[in-house]
């Protein structure tokens, strides 16, 4: 079998493949992603183009270092309204996030592209639609209370399969992508690849 | 705070409590599942309406022990056309099971009960469809002798956060529904009863 190597150092990512019974290392591509987007969105492109780019630079640029082998990258975009909401740098400003999305809906598209030598050979986008209750601020101190500086490495300040839970009245859409990846097509994918048995 | 109750001895559902942050402790009902969700069979009684009443009675039969305490009952039923599937008692038997379950669709459908002092106060059911791809005898072996007698645990015969996902094409519903709970609104009701905070 084929090797495959994960181009994004997120956790969840690599949890859920992990999980999933997927073998594979990391080598996490470091991109500018945030000047990538801003590049994007001025060019107009929407939040699941800006997710599918970005998935795919980082297959590429982690594929340049890695002959021969499967790149799978990965990335995920949060879209609310007009807005694409990045990942907050501290927890006041988070709190400050989580006060705007409270009682509205917001969307997360998560993107997986497979990039073998440089060639992209698959892509796949999964759009969540997420649904916050209206919190109120004593919940939101007691929630920063108890997750943490752990909150900051997820794009939209919450743990879908943790505590994050308790902040949602309504989800449609797959909880893999919200968790980052769009997993049973990476699966699919990862089966005709050879990297899984059928 | 009220106290919250268990009426389960899934480890799956104990688990997705503890991780959305639900303070509760866990006394398992100890009924004749088998007989009840034969007679309700019987009866005529569908799918819903036999995991609705197996996590009310799981949730009444510990209330009876527990005065004054919130017990939450629940139940999965996965049904297969006109069947109901039940938990498989060898590995061998389990085997077979996925073999039909194979290339098709079933529902899985968990329902969740709130009791306090024996009196019904709340209940939510959940539904999903999942669809298996046709999975190879090599296939099956393989992930059979990965998993072994953990799966025995799981009505269907797969963990769907763990390497089960290799089992499925297309998944509609909501992940925690597939894992045991209808989570999100079983923590509305939790906020609704003063377990949790709003």
């Amino acid at each position: 079998m084929s090797e495959l190597v994960l181009a994004s150092g997120s956790a969840s990512r690599a949890r859920m493949l992990t999980a999933a019974g997927v073998p594979f290392h990391v080598s996490a591509a470091d991109l500018d992603e945030s000047s990538l987007i801003a590049d994007l969105w001025d060019k107009g492109s929407d939040a699941a183009e800006i997710a599918r780019t970005l998935a795919e630079q980082k297959a590429l640029t982690v594929s340049r270092r890695s002959p021969g082998a499967l790149v799978l990258g990965g990335d995920s975009v949060l879209a609310f309204g007009s807005e694409i909401i990045s990942k907050c740098s501290d927890l006041t400003q988070l709190k400050r996030m989580l006060q705007k999305l409270s009682g509205k809906t917001h969307e997360l598209i998560s993107a997986a592209s497979l990039v073998r030598d440089g060639a992209p050979l698959w892509q796949d986008t999964g759009i969540a639609r997420l649904t916050m209750r209206v919190l109120s601020d004593s919940f939101l101190d007691a929630y920063l209370a108890a997750e943490g500086e752990a909150l900051l490495s997820s794009v939209g300040g919450y743990h879908y399969e943790g505590r994050g839970a308790q902040l949602f009245s309504h989800v449609d859409g797959d909880a893999f992508t919200i968790l980052g990846l769009p997993l049973l097509p990476v699966l699919a994918a990862l089966r005709t690849q050879g990297i899984l048995g059928t």
